[in-house]
């Protein structure tokens, strides 16, 4: 056995670099505003242990690319003349989101605050329409809300597209497979009227995953987002993070074998949750075809105590909490999170679940709070996708043009 | 819904200041010489494009504090006088494993080039033996290493103890639960002799799977690390960090519920992999008793044609896949390694183990060759130990008392 050249411990980094310090400074200021502003310089200064000539240089950079404003606070209970205040910028940087699903167009315009501005959202059969005749809507679409946020001072600077397929980690934007769309190996830019608005693409899940993390504003929490769509998808945050996988597959929740002599599943093999949870097999269980929206038909008839739609979600829910048994037990997570359509039926899913958990998960503490349903709903991919741009202009605001 | 406060898209981060970017710099010059050394300072400057003067100064600094020396090289085929380059230490800073297993102890002493210079193993049948009397032995062990590795110029900075439990996400060195020793809410450190050389501990799946990706040299990976000692045990390393969840209680392999409705397991679940792939299980299944070393009883009767014992790991093989196929569809590993005992008993386990995965796997590239024995075996916990605090001196140099 040899040591030598095997002791890093970790992919090498770059060296640090006083660009890089600026940067990472830039970052801890605005950061800082998001979190707890508006804030005066001095206050700022308290939060971050930065100097006070530092974050006034930070704070003058940052209002000259237009991610910060300053505003005449009014006078508070101190003593002195009013003050200052640095606030994220209502009527500048801006994030749009845009929503291919299987039933569905969405696009939302998000301000740096995080704010939705615009929404836009019509209902369309998308299943194995012509990709081309899909993302030329979906940029029609993309095109109508970038302008009515352009009239209220909003300037988008990044744009993701939401999509229910995989999407490998590797540049270029491939979606390698959305079998709900009918799509393989297609990239939307390919496909897109205009170049420089072309989205780039991600996983529904994993939008919905981050959605949510931004929404309950926990910036460092571990959670696995369930949702479904046609299919079952699920995202991993760890830390904060979105983990995509070795490749992009990560979260694949929809396969985990529940039963393993089970139902044959369309992928092949036996016994995959989407075989009792997915949204083919709780309509067929339940008795109702796919019509209009089903999910609120589901919800409506449950809702009256139809005896099959009941026991289809109970068997969804059994299921579920088979599959989720399996993610608390490898991932460790502080809590599950239910959301899509998922979201919408947990009234009716989440007693199986919990008792499922509760009956299987006994060598580590578990309560049945841990498992909630989002408050986004079927809203939560395209509202990360339009998050996932001030996302990142806050993680690193040297991305905004200087002015 | 309101997004402000929300905004921050991470942990807050602390400013970064003029320590923090020499700190970095120490840890990338140590890092490429880890990697690619004995190197010239000039070469040192190319591997990281800092300037010639920072480099020396690192360098100077790092000289200092034990962690490399400079030699003269040998002349090379270049024209010119002989030069002088840096490795690491192997006469310096180094790091003390041990570990306490249900039927042994062990020591290992590493140095700064991850090279193994003192061995030390003991049988000793640690369940239920008082913890104070185990935990003396294994101190004793330890001192003796420590004195033969002074022997050789090295100086232990760090003590990793590796036990079969779980050690939770927090400070304090508190061991859980080790249900094989008896061990409950204990903490090593209250019954070491010396308070100086109280190790901290750490779940032996968890280093085992540090060790193998050391001894890969793959600082990067993602994979799986599964390991069976009288219980089974697995590891996630994600991008080369060690993902312990959000409470250290990630990995819980042997409770992922394989054959839902299947015999009831110790902890109170139904059908956990532990009721088909543990040592218990796969013993009684052999038809063996617990006596000896019931890995190398196994090895030898599946060597030997023994049908039970080939059924037993045929059957432990599948339930083992069924579970992994699992951890593939939600965590999305490069690979899969059998680490400990299974490591000694992949012959058998590897057949079945690979067959249920491709039969499962069906929506995402998979090879067979991705599920592989560790080299380690049984070594690795104990390996890992001592690499985790020679790991923790590459990362920050700055650890090492400055001389």
């Amino acid at each position: 056995m040899t040591g030598t050249g095997r002791g890093s411990g970790g992919a090498e980094a770059a060296p640090a670099s006083q660009q890089g310090m600026r940067r990472r400074n830039l970052a801890v200021v605005i950061g800082v505003v998001a979190a707890h502003g508006p804030l005066s310089r001095a206050d700022v200064a308290g939060h971050t242990g930065l100097t006070r000539p530092a974050v006034s240089s930070m704070a003058d950079e940052l209002i000259g690319r237009g991610a910060l404003t300053e505003t005449e606070t009014a006078p508070s209970g101190r003593v002195g003349r009013p003050g200052r205040a640095l606030a994220l910028n209502d009527r500048g940087p801006a994030g749009l989101g845009l929503e291919i699903g299987v039933t569905r167009l969405a696009a939302c315009v998000v301000d740096l605050r995080g704010e939705p501005r615009v929404w836009r959202r019509v209902e369309r059969a998308n299943a194995g329409r012509p990709a081309g005749e899909v993302l030329a809507e979906a940029a029609a679409l993309g095109a109508e809300a970038e302008s009515e946020a352009a009239a209220l001072g909003l300037r988008v600077e990044g744009r993701v597209l939401a999509v229910p397929g995989v999407v490998p980690n590797e540049p270029g934007g491939l979606v390698a497979n959305a079998p709900n769309l009918g799509w393989q190996a297609l990239r939307p830019a390919d496909h897109w009227p205009d170049p420089d608005t072309a989205p780039e693409p991600e996983n529904e899940a994993n939008l919905g995953a981050l959605a949510e993390q931004w929404y309950q504003g926990n910036p460092a929490g571990t959670f696995v987002h369930v949702s479904a769509e046609a299919g079952i998808g699920a995202a991993l945050v760890i830390g904060g993070q979105l983990f995509r996988g070795a490749r992009g597959f990560a979260g694949e929740l929809g396969h985990l074998p529940v039963h393993p002599e089970g139902a044959r599943c369309a992928c092949g093999a036996r016994g995959c949750l989407e075989q009792y949870a997915g949204e083919a097999a709780v309509l067929r269980e339940a008795g109702l075809g796919r019509v209009g929206d089903p999910v609120a038909l589901l919800a409506e008839r449950a809702g009256a105590g139809d005896a099959a739609a009941l026991r289809a979600l109970d068997r969804a829910g059994r299921a579920l909490g088979l599959a989720l048994t399996s993610a608390v037990n490898l991932i460790d997570p502080d809590g599950l999170v239910l959301g899509g359509a998922y979201a919408e039926l947990a009234d009716w899913l989440l007693p199986s679940i919990r008792a499922e958990l509760a009956a299987r998960i006994t060598v580590r503490p578990w309560t049945p709070e841990a498992v909630r349903p989002s408050a986004l709903g079927r809203r939560g991919p395209v509202l990360g996708a339009a998050w996932s741009t001030v996302r990142e202009i806050i993680a690193d605001p040297t991305r905004l043009p200087a002015r």
